[in-house]
């Protein structure tokens, strides 16, 4: 369905300045744009990049004007463009549509307007809610329970008993639920190998959370794993056992978080970052790139971390830039000694 | 099947304080487990915590005793807790079930109470030992031989020739048996290209392995990757062509292992640990979360290595130590350098 | 097909010492090779090691003599090497075999001597060029373009609109074309949640790309993701959005390259490396293992950088050499300060 720009404005409730009636059918980047496509402008000071594109409806901030565009005056251009990309683009609701090769038990409960795409795998007395896209060779295991209008990609694994609430996106070859890593050596009763923690937990994930490809989120091992409510996690990300995550908190790709840590409310966690076990990450905390957290540790609410081990930015920006001078720090330590030493010599000889 | 809190302390070898009549279906941690879970306690301190559980028999150590619970003591309650685990909750042996959708070549020597789930695919010339379950869309490339009483979780792959051993785990999503990362630049005749380096050699993983969701395990390219018996390797981690890793080794999330390494018995190697190429780390070496290992270089049997380039522990401590301070002492240095001048001047002016 | 080594020696240009008639059927390496097997030896003084070999012919350097062995005299032996298996071990050109459970749209356009496996899901409008093999499980979406002489091995999944060219290869796992990792907090708009950033933009790779397993390479957002002709990448790699990477740059395992960073050709980016945002690597930089390159950084063409944040390799070096050496390094500072203290004192009582 297409919209007007002024149809969009009215959503968005923005200032329009130029033509309402234009039609809208999607969103791009200026130098692709189709003249349907919406576009955005960050500051004033790059109209230039727009002016050539085809697009003819731009989102910009107030005052801005563009040679042959009409405007959407919003503060946040960004924002406004991610929001009306989702109002242009939403998720179409599938239709009720069971692929004849998809294995559904007999005891699954499938709400209406479920999408089953071909060769998944849905166990016994699972549970899912209407709306939702389940992708090709998805498999979801026994007594998993999932929301209302929720995408599976392709291939994308539920263990027995995983539960994800409404609108929950998992992109393809992320498995949820798999047993934690917890081995228990028998040194105590002189046996010569490791024996497994049970690992007979749950893993619960909140609404709104969308997953990345090839991640890997644990069970818990006696409690439960706990992704909260519109947290984001990207690519590759590892989430061990018992770990409990707060909402709105957003994790880049690779990173890992190891058994039991708990990390707070709108906290920002960069890529390859590593968080050992028993860790606390309090609300807003902010973990820098690769940042490497010890075990048991707490970062405090809105600190800013970076480094291995991590500690706050500006201890480790202080330290760092003397770790690059330290060779001529080295020098000035060998100047001292020369000059002391020659002074001795020179005062034992006065 | 249901066995008693006697049962138990017989296997266990445990003494048993109050009703060995109670009867005993499962584990769990204090806080949500029923009445006839087990539970555990790491030290008599705290006692107070597992009072107010529901559960009615647990492990403790020797003398310790909670109001109202049967007491098993044992000298390594948490050891006997997933030793009581696997007695409790044993891997059911499937019945012979295969499931029409999988496709098993007719080559394929598939054993005695073999459980093959849908859609997955079994090529030719492999051998399944008795007992294994084999999960949905799992793929079993050609040649491959498996032994008894492993467990494939859906979605894993073997490339042709794999080698299981028996008892075997691996989780959803691992792969098995890829061509190694190897190619050679063709400087020597002038070709501006990179010719790959053949990746034909085997991967061979023995008895009692336990392998992590997403995990990747290159072949070898002339010669065997070897994963020697009890060996555990969690989530995410990836390990290169020819490496050979020796029996009842851990290693965490995330860790890559380069080509040609070759790792002890008994080691531990932490989350987001990298090991460079020909690399070797003796029996009982243990490497820190995200510790980095050069190239060639060796971990001695039972050293503890941190950092990039990884050494020992203590000195890691010790030169971290200065590494915080350096903004301390590089004001002393100045404050030395405002003395000596000063004094210089002083001397000048005698 | 067997071949000579005669004809062995007039592919790859070689001088033949011995006998041309020997038949070749494979590589191995020197321990594991039959007598058909092609070996080769780096270097003259290495020859003892190749002596036992059960192989009869050897590619080795120019000069090289070892009894028993007929010997193919070249100027890189691991070059060719490499050659000579791709030239004895061609990647079969497949019948055009689609296997009945394979579920292919009819608006697919499938070229001749195409092999699709087992449970392959391929989509509509989707087009997959001559002799490319599909492995099992395999999920091609909509509109998707595949060239010629590809290999996806089982369990690759292309999102809808991907695009390969010829000669790429892919191993299992492998997850192309996901969702970017983008969001726009609601702050302007006093809106407590994350908004999805459109991630609507496109995926292309080139000619001769190999990808190894479990790697994901997402879409562009408004631009495109790109991967130039002869690139190799390795396990576990994260490929963010709108990423462009240079022909013939080799990538190792576990390394991250965050959204809209630029490698030129021929880099070399080692194991766990973190690239961040906006970052430009030039045409043949080299990140050593771990390295991490904060946002916006640009490594110039050619150089070696090491360590968080990356420098380069000789200012890590010295760097780091007194780093190792701060205790010692304090010590001398302590002992300047008692030194100067003591003289002072010595001074005042002149």
């Amino acid at each position: 369905m297409n919209h007007t720009a002024a149809e969009l404005a009215k959503y968005l409730g923005a200032k329009l300045q130029g033509d309402g009636s234009l039609a809208l059918t999607g969103v791009a980047g200026p130098e692709n744009a189709t003249a349907t496509d919406l576009i955005y402008l960050d500051a004033p000071k790059f109209a230039a990049r727009i002016e050539k594109s085809a697009a003819k409806c731009v989102l910009a901030p107030p005052s801005t004007r563009v040679a042959g565009k009409t405007i959407l005056e919003v503060s946040d251009p960004k924002f406004a463009f991610a929001k009306a990309a989702a109002w242009l683009l939403p998720h179409a609701t599938p239709k009720s549509a069971i692929h004849p090769t998809a294995i559904v038990s007999p005891t699954a409960k499938i709400a209406e307007n479920v999408s089953i795409a071909p060769y998944a795998v849905i166990e016994e007395e699972t549970e899912i809610g209407a709306g939702t896209t389940i992708g090709a060779h998805a498999f979801i295991g026994r007594a998993s329970r999932i929301g209302t209008n929720c995408i599976l990609h392709p291939r994308v694994t539920l263990y027995a008993g995983a539960r994800l609430g409404d609108r929950v996106e998992i992109h393809s070859g992320a498995v949820i639920g798999s047993d934690g890593f917890g081995y228990v050596f028998g040194h105590a009763s002189g046996e010569d190998r490791y024996w497994k923690f049970p690992q007979v937990g749950r893993i619960e994930i909140a609404d709104d959370v969308e997953i990345g490809a090839n991640t890997t989120i644990d069970r818990g091992s006696l409690e439960t794993t706990q992704i909260a409510a519109g947290v984001k996690i990207d690519n590759l990300v590892q989430v061990a056992h018992n770990v409990r995550i707060g909402e709105h908190t957003v994790i880049a790709a690779q990173t890992g978080i190891s058994g039991s840590s708990t990390i707070g409310k709108r906290a920002i966690i960069g890529g390859q970052v590593g968080i050992a076990d028993h860790c606390k990450l309090e609300d807003g905390a902010i973990a820098g790139a690769q940042a490497g957290i010890p075990t048991g540790k707490t970062i405090r609410g809105g600190q800013i971390v970076w480094g291995t081990p991590a500690r706050p930015l500006e201890k480790f920006k202080e330290q760092y830039a003397w770790f690059a001078r330290l060779p001529e720090l080295a020098e000035r330590v060998r100047k001292l000694e020369s000059t002391t030493i020659a002074k001795a010599q020179h005062t034992e000889t006065d």
